[in-house]
């Protein structure tokens, strides 16, 4: 894998947990069995410190601890790091140390209140002013960021900046820009999904590269993904509606993720199952509900991380 | 049914479409078909002009005519009209008509910017002093309204203005909520759903009273509320599960409004199913992918109105 | 005056109150004072239904009722009916019936949630394709409506749209604003200014038109602006920073149109200063703060009547 | 002074603009200087990092060394410190090392989203279960926050967190809030004030204990808050109504900042006026604009550092 490019980055990217002890602190031990966990479900590559990887609740040092761990864990695999930031001097800091780790590139939404086209053309500006050359995917998140970006906005930046190799694609309807955006850019750039996997098979359909997203059972994700590669639509759509159960249930906020991450942990991903306060507590009537979709859907649920790659 | 009663509020309310003509116009005679459809799937009542029913792009004139064809063709149904504005004029003078209409209840969605607990009792005071007795839907809708309310701030409302007979949860994760909302409020107070149905079996074991949403196959919505009151939850998740590809990909925003249109287009519950523009228009693309989701369900697909009740 | 031109549309056009009895009705009587008020103090022309005129708490037959009277007042001056509304149908329809009675223009601001350069072209599109010729007035009022646009994107409004001939420009800071639009728009495009005139002076210096604002003396923002278009800019300035105590007081949103209001009412220019509830209502306290401020100010309060134009 | 006590905290604290140099990296040595002309105008103390200090254009590791720069040349006087942080973690941190520094205490405005009275009265659970004993400052500013907090839930926080000693309180109409605030809190709590200080003459009539705002006059804050505590009403007016054409110009969001850098850099206060970028840059047109108004308001301009306490 040449480290500095995104071309080829398609397939999985899991849009990784941040594992954390009950008492809030980083539990970065649990990060190597985590990559493991995600390496031997078909991941090519990992986002750490994404939206769903609590990054948010970190302190900049605590990212940059966390990357090195992920980088260090990566075992080949591509490393992204989420860097958005209200702070550009925040930003550029996390960046320049991450890329310093190892990480091959980075993952930027634009801050709440950048608002018109000019506005996020000045605004990368002074990203790419400060960043160089670090290969970077755009993330298109409105409802997380209350910003929006047309198509043809994000073809002027692609232009302006060759660095953005990828586009992390999760403005809804994620499936109809999906197909706008492969009709202006072609095919130079590579479009990922996230929005948890919800619309995976369409995404795929339409034009996307792979899923950048979690899931409990990433499994499923590469699975997909390979089948639609394959040729096998049927395939890949009788798979993905096998766990569509799960998924969904996941696919709500902040409280999903504490979803996640339990199952995850009773499937041996990592120790402990907390978020970061302050966040969602499971209580045992929560527990119940997921134990019971899990027993419905008769899904093969313990890793083994003796086999993973 | 006692019409100035939401006690026994229970089971399938359908959130109903509005169908318009090619050009925009209002189709009022497709009301009737259209509320024949649903009564034959399980409809118990509708609410008609809620945010999927395009009531922002109405005039106060056309919901006032919207709502009085659908009272028309209730056949003893009960009646939610939507009258949440930003103008309390507004919702004053489409409650008055539509009650002198016969519509069973409002339904009121406090409007944005409407930010704290006083405020929020304020809000509702200046509502009821124009309504007075109005029997009211209490709609907790915040990804759409911007408007945050707490289980123990409902509880103030609903002590304070007993008028407001039910509450329509959508605040993600709405399955919690509800087990919150039923702790603080006890049973006096019906509560429905909504979020276009995607947690529906979850929400109903957590003590909901049942769905208050929009599908194209109400019949699932009708379905899966009978099995569960029936205790057969096994059968319930098997029937929401079916129809969960098509129900997760009609739960994206305004273009899930034109896929669910289309779709009962197709199965003959409306004319045209156009929205009013500005709105999604899908393309041939859209179209076929909806086609081969529904051929891939197996679905028993027309609908006969001659059957309806 | 050219009814159906904005291109002479330089001046104060004052964003009018709108006028409401102690119970909240609309007050029509006394539009034809406040109509007198306005003009005797220098008004060119009249705003009626902006955000100050409490155009969000009426109903599209009171804002069509309100622009009727306040035409029949013109007595040869501009009227501008703002018509800004989540609704397009709401739009098209006041728009339709204020033309019809004889306004000579319209005043938009794009809805909250229109957000990228092509989603505000978009828009546009369609009100035009709706109202047609309409002479209109573009509000770029980004605090009040969250819709930021370049003015980039104002030019290619202006090109697209010559309905559009004047700018009211509020978006902070206005006053440099007003330079880049200047540069961009060249002087084919009046630039009328908003915020209460705080920024007056300045605005006018940098090539605004003349003041599009509310204030309780009017006789400044007519004063001024007549100052700076004969050159003499040190009247100009000590003409405003006489009032500014008190502009300043009176632009504190809503309340500061309560405010407003109440100075009128003594002025005479209206019966009762009471906005349309829910608003602010002054105490006891209130009033005697502006009493002070008045006294301070030695300021000729009283308005009469009959020396109106 | 008491260290730990805000109880005495009255008077002026001005909001301490950070100096930078013109490649955007911190200029901690200008700190002495402006630290000592603003106690050399009558700073009892300082806030340091709030909105206005560019708190959130900088990384936790500068915002401490910017602390505790001011903290060393505090001279005896209050240094209050923002911490405010959509990351806990990160307001944790940075409130752990400037308390450690000497700072006399933090000041807090809830982070965007935290939108009941319950959510908010977590929040500061969460706050305080990690930062102990922390004298507060309470920052009400829901413009740039979008944060409500009506006077009742206030009540409710400073009964619950004795910790918060000061409410700084920039509400608009802050004018009416306070005089809420008093009834509710009575005078336990010191209330200061911000919003540029533009409403300071009627907010300490109504009780406020102090500004708590920028301006590159901080002579005429102190002025004002000194004759209005003299009980001369009419001379606090008179110095306000003198400085309020640039008071006003200077209340222009982060443009005015820009315009407030560059007065107290001509005034020696600082080696450079520029702000961090991304923000704006004053052209020529800018400086000659603040030139006349300067010239015009006849200002004793210079300050001599050497006669600074």
């Amino acid at each position: 894998m040449t480290k500095s490019s995104l071309k080829d980055c398609t397939g999985l990217h899991v849009v990784a947990q941040t594992p954390f002890r009950a008492d809030g602190a980083l539990d970065l031990d649990s990060i190597d069995t985590l990559s493991a966990f995600y390496y031997g479900h078909g991941a090519r590559g990992l986002t750490v410190l994404g939206v769903s990887g609590e990054q948010g609740k970190l302190t900049p040092d605590e990212c940059i601890a966390t990357a090195a761990r992920f980088i260090a864990a990566a075992n080949g695999h591509r490393i992204i790091v989420g860097v958005s930031s209200p702070s550009l001097a925040q930003l550029v800091t996390v960046t320049q140390h991450v890329m310093a780790e190892g990480a091959d590139a980075v993952m930027i939404c634009p801050p709440r209140g950048t608002q018109t086209d000019d506005d996020l053309m000045r605004y990368f500006d002074e990203v790419f002013a400060r960043i160089g050359n670090t290969p970077t995917v755009l993330q298109d998140f409105p409802v997380h960021s209350g910003v929006k970006m047309s198509p043809s906005l994000i073809r002027r930046l692609v232009e302006a900046f060759p660095q953005i190799g990828v586009i992390k694609e999760e403005d809804l309807p994620s499936i109809t820009k999906i197909t706008k955006l492969r009709e202006e850019l072609g095919t130079n750039v590579r479009i990922l999904t996230g929005n948890n996997g919800l619309y995976l098979p369409q995404e795929l359909a339409r034009g996307a590269d792979g899923p950048m997203a979690g899931f409990s059972f990433p499994e499923m994700l590469s699975g997909v993904d390979d089948l639609m590669r394959n040729g096998d639509r049927e395939g890949a759509h009788d798979l993905f509606d096998r766990y569509l159960p799960l998924l969904r249930y996941e696919a709500q906020g902040e409280w999903g993720i504490a979803i996640r991450k339990e199952v995850m942990r009773q499937r041996g991903a990592m120790e402990c199952a907390a978020l970061r306060a302050p966040g969602p507590v499971l209580t045992a009537l929560d527990r119940a509900e997921i134990r019971s979709m899990i027993d419905r859907m008769g899904l093969e649920f313990k890793f083994d991380n003796r086999s993973a790659a």
